[in-house]
């Protein structure tokens, strides 16, 4: 079984350990659709009305509202994957994450509240590999036409400072 | 159903695969205290006899004694917890870790014998993230008070140099 | 229950979230075998007509052949790993593997198809550690003598540059 086709009241009545194995495949496969460079399916991993935020965490943990990322919507985060394919001002290069970690912090209604660390690697070409950001997701994770998605998605991550430039999504 | 409230024979009666799960929880807790900097709640992984040593893998593997930080109880953890916070000599930073490849090798008695791979990150203002140190744990876990604790948690770091400083647990 | 006396019956019939464990706990023993320097029982983990390869991505996707490393059995393995022994050119190292992401793609015959990202760290004697190499593990799954085995592992690595010398395998 995966978290295809399933409802709320299912996915509530799982054990807390195969919830976990559903959340493990969801990272799973989020993942893969950015490291894939997939980016066109990107934006069906989040609800409709969804918010998809990357921050830095002195910004996070202080309250303040500045973010390198923010998107509001769904149709915000197709718009802006049309944009990366279309921009020529930025050259090629991979990520590569690695999720490790998820918590389960419990049900807000039929949201579900997670967490887990990510590090997130980045290869230039003819460069070697370079950490790229590490941090920490916030999500709210739903189950929508059946399957799970994303209401919330906030990327905090340790450093200030990013090196080259923040393309992609975390 | 989570780590509590367990006592050693439902844990020992557990599938292979289900304690698995048990353990990603411990690691994603332990792991998630220092990383979100709430030092206060560290000792409480650890039983109040424990053994808790970061020892580079030379003197490991040579069996030769000499330890970054070695901590023989809970007491002497809180101990720690007490100093860091205190302890004007030492700048902000943040740690990262990413856990993975949990192998459970077996019972000896009524303590699980496990070890899994980690790697650090840090990240001091105003620079970028770096690799602090990557290793292994080797750890005891025993079920205490109706929850898994480190009896023994050694982590064997593959490095002889530690970046910056030590400050914080690994 | 671990993978061993595992038929492909069995395995077949798993539910989904039991597989992932059984893939998990393949993972990590296959991780720790190299991370600890036991490279003798490095040719165990793959079928007697395997295909083991270590390929940058760009020559992977652009189907190009070269590769890094390319060994066409379980013999050639055990030759590689002899050969590793033996040299005497190259210094010390340690590896450490973090692995996250597991993929179950489906079964093709009796084979299962799988992926993980992967973040390889290197540490050379009296330096820090570093990144070495990331990318993504491509396998054929089998079930071979009672338990899994790799029929086909590509690792296919983000940059196209490889610090120091690839020695070990990946």
């Amino acid at each position: 079984m995966s978290a295809a086709d399933l409802n709320v009241n299912e996915l509530k009545a799982l054990p807390a350990r195969e919830l976990r194995l559903e959340l493990e495949t969801l990272y799973a496969e989020y993942v893969a659709c950015i490291d894939s460079d997939e980016l066109e399916r990107f934006p069906d991993f989040f609800t409709e009305n969804c918010l998809y935020k990357i921050q830095p965490r002195t910004n996070y943990e202080r309250g303040l509202p500045l973010a390198t990322w923010l998107s509001e919507s769904r149709g915000m985060l197709k718009d802006r994957m049309v944009a990366i394919r279309q921009l020529s001002t930025h050259g090629p290069r991979h990520l590569r994450h690695v999720v490790s970690g998820i918590r389960i912090l419990g049900w807000d209604g039929d949201a579900l509240r997670c967490e887990a660390n990510y590090a997130v690697f980045e290869t230039l070409p003819e460069q070697l590999t370079r950490v790229f950001q590490v941090g920490r997701y916030l999500d709210r994770i739903e189950v929508d036409a059946g399957r799970l998605r994303f209401a919330e998605k906030l990327c905090v991550f340790d450093s200030e400072l990013i090196p080259n430039t923040l393309i992609y999504p975390i």
